[in-house]
């Protein structure tokens, strides 16, 4: 079902949300990005498989913010959830959990989840509702604090006057609210620093044409879309002084992935000598991970390359690989700014001392 | 007026031909290659006029090909010329001069053409056009010839097996015939090198998805079609064995002005230690450019980014910016083959040694 007008209680202070849980517990209201900027168009959700299946179709997408999406399909889980709690729990979670490889978030959400889970399994049904749905709303407001530190952190070394490049949307459609790359542009210009955005268009799913302007441009930020392809003259016209992007995983040495491209900014950054720099929740911060050749990358359907909407781009029979993310090396990466503080210089002893681990 | 088939006058051996002039003189014949891949049609010019628009609105595009059109379009205003001959044809050479900006071949071919009218200024009308035409068909006729002989010295450097990456269309439909960039890759496939082509979707305009892909498969050479984007995590995994592109223009200090984005191709074979290639007739060499900074870069209609056919991919009232060619700087190019043979290593020095002034 869809409604058109988005569900009133967003943490950010925007009139949008990428989604929320309706107040009676009994809803996941998410907004369709595929739709922007031509419609903001709200589907809602009644079951834990809805919520699978539109993280899988990207109605919602970006780390934190699936993370969050998968802690409210829980909610929706419990509600209908028969038989032994913990295991129809526990089927629920790896039926979420597989929506998407890439990012960490997704599978993290879920595991906190469970771990609620496990402490409820004797209490009534309504209450448990109610405590999933406290334990995911938390979840929700604390991507939203962490956005806010991790941009008061990384606005620190955005220079007045700066131009600052993005790739992919890291925004508040991205995650709980205010963003992470974006959040961090956001403090900049909150702090009164002249800057300008130049956003990757982001091919092939257009995040940065499609949401990353369309929200900037909403905040009053000065935001130029270009192609992917024109990075680099602008770079070479050093015009760039800075770039900042969000990050779907994180490996123990630092390793990052990213929305595919992300590896070439970094690229262009080093060459160019500009800092390169990754903006991330520690949800999405995967020590078990060793290095980035560990993270799953997803591969995505070739339809997404070969047409854009009904247009055709690609001849018939012609075979395309469309790659969703990369890994930019740890080496290429100035600083991680978490809500933890920043990672710096970026290696697995910088991980790990800004750890919740650390000292166990 | 549009026609369904194609003159049946290429000299490349395929069944399509970017632009002839038809068999009378009195029409030029060119693929409309912005329905490509969708529809395979061409369009009938009668005036100089129809060319120079036909160059702007990029029915035709590729630098040599856009030289043999404007070469063309010289024959039919000489048809229509009235008042003093020389005058009439400099009126209608600057003309179609200015149709685009950055690719040197346009303004070569004009000026090409100019020096045969110098010649003919006294003689009858009809005997004028024979003579421009046979000019003209000169013209494209070296230009295959070039090509083929750019792509047996660019193909002693691929090696069996390798993974080419290619960026934009730099093939038959940019070119008089056989292509420059495919030119090489046709002539390695011929000599039955074992080999494997990455094409570059080249956003905005995609001509690599578009052109690349659609000659490549009809030649029965292995494509694969990426965006621009993903190039540099195929080079991250050492995917890429070497990339060979065309050029626009290039200065005498051995500097490429090419489709946006080449530069980045440049950057990410620099860094991962991969040879990046030009091949480009010498009519796109331009000896009076001192170097790239001199080359004037188009700016294209923000529309080409903001829209696919009528899907809207960047929101209204968002700033765009669509350069429509990059510099890459001759340091970062490995050898620039070229009919006269290749220019190596890449600087002014080789440049002239290898200029046909050379000498004078």
């Amino acid at each position: 079902m869809r409604v058109a007008v988005p569900h009133p209680a967003p943490l950010s202070g925007t009139t949008y949300s990428p989604v929320e849980l309706a107040p009676g517990n009994d809803r996941v209201v998410m907004l369709d990005q595929r739709e922007l900027p031509q419609r903001e168009e709200y589907c809602e959700l009644v079951t834990h498989g809805d919520v699978a299946r539109a993280i899988g179709d990207m109605v919602v997408r970006g780390a934190p913010a699936i993370g969050i999406s998968a802690a409210y399909g829980m909610v929706l889980a419990a509600r209908t959830a028969s038989g032994e709690f913990s295991r129809a729990m526990a089927e629920a979670g790896a039926e979420i959990a597989v929506a998407r490889p890439t990012a960490v978030n997704l599978a993290w959400a879920v595991a906190r989840m469970l771990e609620v889970v496990a402490g409820i399994a004797g209490r009534p049904a309504a209450e448990r509702v109610e405590v999933l749905a406290a334990a995911a709303r938390a979840i929700h407001r604390a991507d939203a604090d962490a956005n806010r530190e991790m941009g008061r952190i990384g606005a620190e070394r955005v220079p007045d006057g700066a131009t600052i490049l993005t790739h992919c949307n890291a925004g508040a459609l991205a995650t709980g609210a205010y963003g992470t790359a974006l959040g961090v542009i956001r403090a900049a210009h909150a702090a009164g620093k002249r800057i300008r955005v130049l956003a990757d268009e982001t091919r092939p799913y257009l995040q940065g044409a499609r949401l990353t302007a369309w929200e900037l441009a909403r905040d009053g930020i000065d935001v130029t879309v270009i192609t992917d392809n024109a990075a680099a003259s602008f770079f070479g016209a050093g015009a760039i002084d800075l770039a900042v992007v969000g990050a779907d995983r994180i490996a123990g040495n630092g390793d990052v992935a990213n929305k595919i491209g992300t590896y070439g900014v970094a690229c262009l950054c080093h060459l160019h000598e500009r800092p390169f720099y990754v903006a991330a929740p520690w949800s999405t911060v995967d020590e078990d991970c060793p290095t980035g050749a560990s993270i799953p990358i997803e591969q995505r359907s070739p339809r997404e390359v070969t047409h854009v909407g009904s247009v055709q781009l690609v001849p018939d029979g012609v075979a395309v690989q469309n790659p969703s993310f990369d890994v930019t090396p740890a080496r290429l990466v100035r600083a991680i700014f978490t809500e933890r503080g920043a990672i710096e210089p970026v290696g697995p002893a910088a991980v790990a001392r800004r750890s919740p681990r650390h000292g166990r």
